[in-house]
């Protein structure tokens, strides 16, 4: 492969090239001009199922993501529907987003699929683009798309207000937790309750997951009514017990969406990207007016005030 | 009077008529078109001398404005410059920005000069104003400056940030707080040790004096070295013990701020005005495109395929 421009990387990637999807990638991490490239192709086709899982640090995402591919790639489809034959998983740690540390990830985590063909994994880390992870992350998402991934797998790790954003911004948001008091509390806390489709309780063979359940179904009762409400499960993920029952409750979700609901959720979703999207640019555009000699010039003019900050303002912005 | 037009009522407010002021203020408050045509009179008037006070709340900020307004009449000048027989107060309280108590405080506060007629109090709140407090005061400021105010007093209750912000925004700074170990340590947490040119010990006739008086002495030697090194003053305000003082640190910065250092300080006060009004341009643009017909075009064409959310940013920003 010699070519960098993103069309042929994206016509590469189709074929199943993993070193050009792997370049797509970048282009969208680092943004600029290749990302803009990247995305005005990615956005034309449409978007892989998206599964999101979150839940603090220590719960066994990683693992139960690993035991999840499993079933998923032995089934290859929702009832028929969108079959699949690879997976693709990108892989959130927004605490080291400058350090090597998402990358060497890739190499220790998910060890059962790191050499499977049908599975692609990556860590996103953001190193220059407009809108960072919140929005690196849906464009990833549609590269994956354009590479003909028909599911794609989005783990956060950590539960502050950005890893809900990224998770929840899925088709199906699955919640993990251990058993104990705390967890449902945190989760409560976190908002998680009110992005939840499906909870697992994962680590169940440990003390409390009784306590945990009945506390997660307090807080739903305290939360109102559900169109759909969700389903709590228990999971060991490291001998993978009750892992067909977290696909079954995949599928059940992807069913209850059907109707209309996908496309619902999906356009509000779109609406919240784009929302994002243009006050990143504004920001990255006032930024840039900041730095310039237009803006000295109208600092200058409130100094000898033959102008007012909203006049030199618009000012601004009508000559970009 | 019977206009309702700045223009107007800024001349009346030049005259000495405090309802035209009052008016004045009320359209800073409120944002749109009034308030646009206010602003672009003031700002080219030249700025009052502002002094901010700031501290936690129960310290005695309102007590110690009020003899510092008797002692500033007094001398009617900084050193024979600035020669001023009126002083406007503004009071800032953001955490009742939408209920009449800012306005009652008016009333029951600084009663020692409610009906002063050199002394021209008001609280701040704000309705509708695009940015906000920290917006609307440096223009409340300004139309002091238009009605002929040549020192105004800022103060804010609260060590929030953007209490700490807007009393900084002053030429001179006055961080108040009582004795007590735990003062000197939040006004450090709060960021005030950064910004002030004096710190006020109120209630000096309290225990602890001393030992908070080594606490500030001991954060500022970790700060480094500063140009103006703050001064720490004892007060008792209830009884005028140490304002006689306190106007004389005041006269002292305002001599330290010569031979260039005040141009110096608005000059990048103004910078961050501006900036904070194209931020907050922006930000209103970008609310009015998401509630329009062209936002939802843009929304279901990204659904088509047809367009991606950086295209679709930019159309919509071009088309304003």
């Amino acid at each position: 492969m010699t070519s960098r421009e993103p069309a042929a990387l994206v016509e590469l990637a189709r074929q199943g090239s993993r070193t050009a999807l792997a370049r797509l990638l970048t282009y969208v991490e680092s943004g600029g001009a290749a990302h803009r490239a990247t995305a005005a192709l990615a956005y034309q086709v449409s978007s892989p199922y998206v599964v999101g899982i979150t839940g603090p640090p220590g719960g066994g995402k990683s693992t139960l993501t690993d035991q999840l591919i499993s079933v998923a790639l032995a089934h290859g489809s929702f009832d028929g529907s969108d079959a699949f034959d690879q997976v693709g998983i990108l892989c959130i740690d927004p605490s080291s987003p400058f350090t090597g540390g998402a990358i060497l990830g890739d190499r220790i985590r998910m060890q059962g699929h790191a050499t499977n063909e049908h599975v692609f994994i990556r860590s996103m880390a953001t190193r220059g683009h407009l809108g960072g992870l919140s929005l690196a992350v849906p464009d990833a998402v549609r590269v994956l798309g354009a590479a003909n991934f028909r599911l794609a797998l989005v783990e956060t790790v950590g539960v502050g207000q950005m890893e809900v954003d990224i998770a929840s911004a899925a088709d199906t948001t699955v919640v993990v937790m251990n058993p104990g008091w705390g967890d449902a509390m945190q989760a409560n806390k976190a908002g998680l309750l009110e992005v939840a489709d499906i909870f697992v309780i994962n680590k169940a063979d440990r003390p409390g997951v009784r306590e945990t359940r009945r506390d997660l179904d307090q807080m739903l009762d305290l939360g109102g009514e559900h169109e759909w409400r969700p389903v709590i499960l228990e999971t060991v993920a490291t001998n993978g017990t009750g892992i067909d029952e977290l696909w079954e409750a995949v599928v059940a979700h992807r069913r209850f969406l059907e109707d209309g609901r996908l496309e619902q959720r999906r356009r509000a979703r779109t609406r919240a990207v784009l929302d994002e999207v243009l006050s990143a640019t504004v920001r990255a555009r006032v930024t840039g007016l900041d730095h310039g000699a237009a803006f000295d010039a109208q600092v200058e003019a409130l100094l000898a005030g033959t102008t007012d900050p909203y006049r030199a303002a618009d000012a601004l912005l009508s000559n970009p």
